[in-house]
């Protein structure tokens, strides 16, 4: 019989540590503005070195930055079985994404020190660096330098919008915590589990506590640059103009026609749109927007991502415009067996339950082709996330933790 | 006779310190980034001051940082004649715009001081302080402040992009100047002439080396608040979203065709247009953006600017719109007496020389209202400005400034 680690989890501590942790970047609206590598985030690691070592567990941090708090198992030359999430957020972000399945793998850790019973493989508890690709473009670095789908040197090199760069950062957060294990990129690994919020309205739809992660979604994403010229808002003919927000403004319009769906299943996003000298009395010279696009069939995105470039050369106007590629991630399906043992650890603890997929992106796309990997969701009120009024249930927060603390002890314990 | 001020012009020194000038914020792309009350224009400022006490001028400075530089007349009781502009630049500003006109005054005074003549009324360069308006909107404070159109608490409490505020920029400024003499604000003064590049494309198309300026069009702008809800790029639904930027591009696009004139003269820019959180993976939940409205007719200025609020809020989907009128500034003409001596002056000279508008706004606007005011305008190539690809020749530079020495020394000379 497998043993009920769930029966331990401290449901009032996995809270405590959730609303402490949202302190670190705390914004005026309830919200937390934590970016990746800055200083509210490597508080907020020191924060978790600190209550994972209250209970034994070993912290290590590779090139990097991601980093690793192990609770030791029996036999521990076997390669660990990771519980990863993130701690950064976005610039108005909540309290839950990411952060949420960093603190449900620490409390899952706690429910099995508390057991008294210890897992054959190691289990630990991974921070990766940089999921929400906000300061640094674009996410997920820390996962995909791990798993070899990038290269650090690569990374390295990105800069945010004051001009600092990920090299920099990543000096500053390894020089802050050199006292800690060094760790290689890419050791071997037995598994990845991620408990996360849902950040969609399904579950809470359907009055349903587990999401039972299907697979992610696919995603293709691209910066866009519209060179015009500068010139004086008072005394430029129109005809004379070469405004890029004029020009920039027809491609997103046009954009928005071109990949319309009437069943509202694609997720078409503008989210950064930075106009240069962006001055009220001066016509802009330049304005660089992102686009991003998912959806779960891999056709629809291929097909609507190959239309971005060809919409915005012919609502260009009398502006220049580069359309360039950045990531273009397939959607993927977890494997079935992990799935299952989410699934079945639910249905043992009496928790309600569906399979749905994910339309956002997570650190588990990247491990999903370096190991075994599964995720699980709780809801969020109103899917509403990267927002200040993320908000979820402790008792939400709780189950999560049971069903992964049971499946974690489980997958542990395997050969 | 009057006597031939402009006979002593030294148009290479002129040149020189133009040049010289430009390199207070100069960019790699050859324009000039120098924000009002920035540390470059403090530089810029010390410079103008040294440049005046080589051959005699005095400085002083007033509450709101206007910078003065007095060549005393044989009668100093009587209120001085101001030959003004501004030395504040765009983000992406180039040499000249403003520059020129404060450089120019140096430049009359060096021709006076050099004749051995002396003029009645004591004349003053002045350099109004944020005329651009781009750091601390709107622009135009030093003048509207000295002239009572504004008041100095009220210009004091606006912030830049960086929480920093016109007050602490102004006791910055004041404090390095301190040593000069103190001045009040809208101290009685006899006139304004204020030389300027043209900032269109007239001159240059007409070969003509004066522009004698006839008055100044009409302006109206606003401030356009979209207010959406944050939420995650990957996850909610087209339906459920409060994209700003969606509103805000819809309400930009109606704009354009409720303001539209065949006839190409009404000047309609949104130069400025800021996104929040502005991460490529966030809807947007917050829009920014400007509307400049310009048109000689004071008449089609209301009307159009009395449809941006109407047309922003039927065009706001599922937002909320804040739009707050900033300014209005109605059309006004120069006196005729001053355009009569900038006219006659230019034909003593041999000047090629026409009437015409200014559509763009400039300190003199507020002095108008204030003292007997008029400007000259020199031509710049391709009419570009507001952009580093500004260019005027030192001819063009050097027929200016003996027109404006002629008449400040004919003006100053009057009872």
């Amino acid at each position: 019989m497998t043993a009920r680690i769930s029966d331990h989890v401290d449901g009032r501590r996995l809270w405590r540590d959730l609303i402490e942790l949202a302190g670190f970047g705390a914004t005026d609206r309830g919200g937390v503005c934590r970016l990746a590598l800055s200083q509210e985030e490597i508080d907020a690691r020191a924060a978790l070195v600190a209550w994972g070592r209250e209970f034994g567990l070993h912290a290590a941090v590779d090139p990097a930055a991601n980093l690793f708090l192990r609770l030791e198992g029996l036999e521990p030359e076997l390669p660990p079985l990771l519980l990863g999430s993130h701690i950064d957020t976005q610039p108005t972000g909540g309290k839950f994404d990411g952060a949420y399945g960093v603190v449900a793998g620490l409390a899952a850790l706690r429910a099995i020190a508390a057991s008294g019973l210890r897992p054959r493989r190691s289990i630990e508890v991974v921070a990766w660096m940089n999921e929400e690709g906000s300061r640094f473009a674009p996410g997920m670095m820390g996962s995909a330098v791990f798993t070899g789908k990038r290269r650090l040197e690569d990374i390295a090199a990105v800069r945010d919008k004051g001009g600092c760069s990920v090299r920099e950062e990543l000096d500053r957060v390894l020089d802050n915590e050199r006292d800690l294990q060094q760790r290689p990129l890419g050791f071997p690994v037995a598994g990845h589990l991620e408990a996360h919020i849902e950040q969609g309205p399904l579950l809470e739809a359907e009055g349903r506590t587990i999401g039972v992660v299907t697979g992610i979604g696919g995603k293709r994403t691209f910066r866009v640059v519209v060179q015009g010229q500068a010139a004086h808002a008072g005394t430029s003919r129109r005809a004379e103009r070469r405004d890029a927000l004029v020009s920039a403004v027809a491609m997103v319009d046009a954009l928005q026609r071109a990949i319309w769906d009437e069943a509202d299943t694609v997720r078409f996003t503008i989210g950064m749109f930075s106009v240069e000298p962006n001055a009220p009395s001066v016509v802009p010279a330049r304005v660089t927007f992102s686009v991003d696009l998912r959806h779960d069939s891999d056709e629809v995105v291929r097909t609507l991502g190959d239309k971005v470039s060809v919409v915005c050369q012919s609502a260009r106007g009398k502006c220049d415009v580069t359309v360039t590629p950045l990531l273009y991630d397939p959607p993927l399906e977890f494997p079935a067996a992990i799935r299952a043992r989410v699934r079945d650890a639910a249905a043992r603890l009496g928790l309600s339950q569906q399979d749905l997929p994910s339309p956002a992106g997570h650190d588990s796309r990247y491990l999903h082709y370096f190991c075994p990997t599964g995720m699980l969701f709780i809801p969020c009120k109103g899917g509403i996330s990267h927002s200040e009024d993320e908000s979820i249930t402790p008792s939400d927060a709780e189950a999560g933790v049971r069903v992964l603390a049971d499946v974690a002890f489980e997958l542990a314990g395997q050969a």
